[in-house]
């Protein structure tokens, strides 16, 4: 068993040419040590509240990780031996699993993240290899008790300026509370840790727990949630106060982008079918369809700015899903249209002012058909950059390629990391910058835009466009 | 605020890799003075008739070009402020809301465009900005003045030996016998102009005034258009006309390309419902693809080539399109189907060597699956260039990689510029030439093709090919 | 008529940029001359069997290969001049058509192919074209009758290791049966060759002649398989026929990959219905749907891997159909959905280590949003390689940048040639050698992988990964 150096190249993921690599390297050395604002993600406010050390490697790293396990899980690795749901598995064997596999992952952005990891957090001089799986654990685990590695420092040593976090609105939010106490105390930690309203479940009516959900919500808010006016002042309360807890935005996962525009009878007498429980597929999707208008309705008044992700057929794996529930890394995305969907929304809100709304979509073939041309003319309408499976080189790159040229560059929004995997985000805006970089230099080096144009640009794409889409 | 130089570097878009620029460059040297040939747009065959100045760089420029306000419109600048069907706004306010908004068209072709009109119709040096737009406005109006930027000017000037347009049946094309009055005039002004039948305006069932339209089809015909036999042969008469001032094709806007074969009784029944006014939108889509399988009979015998440009949803925005109406920027590209919809025409005509038929599309989903395929194998059809917002740099390269291995080059039907923007003609022909030029030298320095092979092709693609499909 | 000199250059199909270049020609040449592994084709066993030489350039070149008459088609060579199902037609007149149209397949695999089977088979020096139409007639015809061109000769030549051929269950498979004779004489040919078992005539109930087949298939098998049950066993026995044969996998050529999970009742009451004759086209698909379902069962027993090639309309050109019959280049690929269609089978043994299933696709929009996904989290699915119009430089590269990043590089299985011609199947493993090489290039050169990782894979992707997942 041969070991490998592991180093982190500094030209990585510039382009070959080497015209066109200087400038990108010039543009990417302007930007490499700008704040990182991540406007969109899912790490637990937990973390930053108690500023606990993390456990070990594989506590921290893989378990969590849908990424790693779909992959190690598509090529035989069962998923209880990697400590998934299951408290009994050794983490240094589940480790050992990864190490082992570990050449799966050649040439997707798992591996790259978790390389620079690997160097820049926990100073791994060797690559990943069943020969040197325990010298990672040991040192990773070790590294994890020292202060220097606890949330607040790593949001720190990283340049964050601000995280924004997703949960449900029957969140109470304490951690938040916990975590602006601390920045109001006196020397107190001063990370910018917001909030993001995510109502699915209480809107989708497929749910797991929905009707539950409604209940809980009525309690929170003291409003009758299973009558359409309760619901919706329901809605208005936890978003007033999710916007004191610093959200700016919210979160909307549905299986489509569909939306409607009923009538106030017809809204009334569909959320009296969803609530009795006897309600068709057709019904659940034509609520959540509606409800997206409404959420927009509310963004008018309130300025919350809306994200729509669609086009995620959940945990397609039947069985996995029975034994070890949601986010298994076994969620397929699915053909997605725009441009019939949203246009109810559209025609009631589309050229207001004061709504803003930004298009992700995992359906690569609509970048050019149908989310430029939208974005391109609706004021309302921003694109979401890459996402989830196309959060990588390849991806990022189709993005630009395919949007630009008819959206152009003000109608898109930055980057997210959208992870729930803290270690990684810097890695990950690292890549979204070499790779915009990468493209601006393309655009030099054909002389289709000027040299201080992709500076700007450049400046643009890493920081102010996030700033200014998400009211940062 | 800086003032930038503006400059058109000789190399633009042509391929960074130094090898493959140099073999790019001399292809593009060896086509890039070879005569325009424009068979399928939108300019006003009054200007040519005419010869009237334009007035002023507002209205030459920024009214007419959906490309510009719909971007504008997208970051929230008011068409009215643009003076779109607003006679009050000031030109020059308006031409002020271009320069300061100019950056939002970095990396779009429109920002390519207008630079090249820039450069060589007007003599700019710097960039358009804030600092510099009075100087660009009251530069461009003053030019507009002399003689060499009157339309024929232009025409001869770039070096355009033909130019389509594009008519209504109930067009008397009345420009057009001034043209030819004129180019029949002894040391009359040469250039040539033909028209190009399209009939949507008495075949859409759903365009506005299409009963009016049938009046006045009857009224210029003398055919009662109120009947299937009179309707046909209204058609047949006016694609007569049309081929009597130069028409060569037809072209076909629809929603989607479906096509029916229906028999005479069931045609017949159709019309008769159509022209009830009470019809579904069935029954339209139903009318249209009939109508597409009619067209091409009527190709078969008088051989106009057929146009066929679907996949538009239009004026997607409802209240722009109450307010301003059509082609406003608010035309959104749909997901277009070709395979099973071809079918019925196909079967019928897909054989006969009579017939030639030019598909465009939206949807590049369908270039390598559908296109390609079909037009690898039906000796009818055609695939016409990359189309609106894929006449691009990338999406002119997605079109080469995406059609060439399955259909060839001589499948393809060189470049439309399809404008309404005189101004724009050479700018969009010369990228074409040199995306071109840079995708030959690409399969040349990868030993695809010969040198000689090569500069065979690039002649093709520039010229040959549109005068072959075209029959010009 | 000048005449070109024809070369193969060494570099041909590597990246233009030289860095990269660098890398992938050391990658490549270190894979070169590996044996070719031919998992998935259509050669005839006959040849094999009876090594008896190819008759002429046209018989062996251009008759059989509908990607060669299709173009020529397109462009208005009519099929009876080119031989097809017209024994009067003078085989050096067919071959001066091709040569005389040469140039319509520039930019195209079947130019390279044939390229390479002129210089590497023939030796010829010049290019094919009018002028050396007969040059190549002769040359041709002439060295096929030399013992060195006789097809074991030219299977041992190449290198070739294995390759499977397909077969109906109705195939006696004889000729399997004398090469495996052959094999075992002291002295005799050692060339491997399988078969696979494709059973769509006996599955698909809208396949010319269905009816009449199960009763063949009766016949051969002993079962009554005009009942459920006799059917399902004739199925079985077959399998186990051909797995006596060597098959190591099925092959299933469905028009869409649905699947479908009937209860044992249902589907014997749907069976009963398709042998009735009097089965809706709804009926044929989900009967095709839960066949594909009771392929996997058997499979899970049996080991045979399975491959499921969907989205080809066949025969799209009616009368081109009726007079010329299958596969004369009028197959053309549609939009498929793999997500919802592959549940009901997922379902039932998506987790089942036993199972293996190999998936293919003519609709490259589906790599990223679908495929990638499957296979990078169920453990039975792996990706077929670029298939048909897409078996290029151009699809392969497609199929790289889509597919690796979600789905690994081990989530896939190598390549196929899937060809009826057996000279140009050395050409395009040749291809596929180049091409993976200049992606794993572009990875190292971006610093994506490790240069010995890409050697690794360079081996895996050539070799490895076909023998591992067809079980040779």
């Amino acid at each position: 068993m041969t070991t490998h150096v592991l180093e982190l190249h500094p030209d990585r993921l510039l382009p070959a040419d080497p015209a066109t690599r200087a400038i990108a390297r010039a543009l990417y050395d302007s930007v490499k040590g700008l704040p990182i604002v991540s406007p969109h993600g899912h790490t637990d406010p937990f973390w930053f509240a108690g500023n606990a050390p993390f456990a070990n490697a594989t506590d921290l790293l893989l378990t969590p990780d849908h990424y790693l396990f779909r992959m190690l899980y598509s090529q035989g690795v069962p998923l209880d031996a990697l400590g998934v749901r299951n408290p009994q598995a050794d983490p240094r064997e589940a480790w050992r699993l990864l190490a082992q596999h570990y050449h799966l992952f050649r040439g997707t952005p798992s591996r790259m993240w978790l390389d620079w990891v690997f160097v820049h957090v926990f100073g791994m001089e060797v690559s990943l290899s069943q020969g040197t799986s325990d010298l990672y654990y040991d040192t990773i685990t070790d590294r994890l008790a020292t202060d220097a590695l606890r949330p607040r420092s790593l949001f720190d040593r990283h340049g964050i300026e601000l995280i924004a976090t997703t949960e449900s609105p029957l969140d109470t939010l304490e951690h938040h509370a916990a975590i602006r106490a601390e920045n109001a105390r006196e020397g107190g930690w001063q990370g910018r840790v917001i909030t993001a309203y995510r109502p699915d479940p209480v809107i989708d009516p497929e749910f797991e727990g929905f009707a539950t959900n409604l209940g809980l919500f009525s309690d929170l808010t003291g409003e009758d949630c299973f009558t359409w006016s309760g619901y919706l002042a329901a809605h208005r309360q936890r978003r007033a106060f999710f916007a004191g807890m610093g959200a700016t935005s919210t979160d909307h996962g549905h299986p489509t982008p569909r939306t409607a525009d009923l009538s106030e009878a017809d809204a009334r007498a569909l959320f009296e079918t969803i609530c009795s429980g006897r309600f068709s597929t057709q019904d659940a999707e034509l609520f959540r369809a509606q409800m997206l208008t409404e959420m927009a309705a509310m963004s008018v008044d309130d300025g919350l700015v809306m994200q729509i992700h669609p086009g995620s057929f959940r945990n397609h794996n039947a069985r996995l899903f029975e034994r070890f529930g949601r986010d298994k890394g076994a969620d397929i995305p699915m053909r997605t249209e725009f441009v019939a969907n949203l246009k109810p929304l559209l025609d009631r809100f589309g050229n207001d002012p004061r709504l803003s709304i930004i298009l992700f979509t995992l359906d690569e073939s609509v970048y050019a058909r149908e989310l430029a041309p939208l974005a391109g003319h609706y004021p309302c309408l921003k694109l979401g950059p890459a996402w989830w499976f196309h959060d990588s080189p390849e991806g990022m790159r189709r993005f630009r390629h395919m949007t630009t040229e008819t959206a152009g560059f003000y109608n898109t929004v930055g980057f997210n990391d959208d992870t729930r995997a803290l270690l990684s985000i810097p890695a990950r805006h690292d890549v979204a910058r070499r790779i915009d970089c990468g493209f601006l230099a393309q655009l030099v080096v054909e002389h289709r835009i000027a040299e201080w144009e992709a500076a700007e640009l450049a400046q643009d794409l890493t920081y102010n466009l996030a700033k200014k889409a998400y009211k940062l």
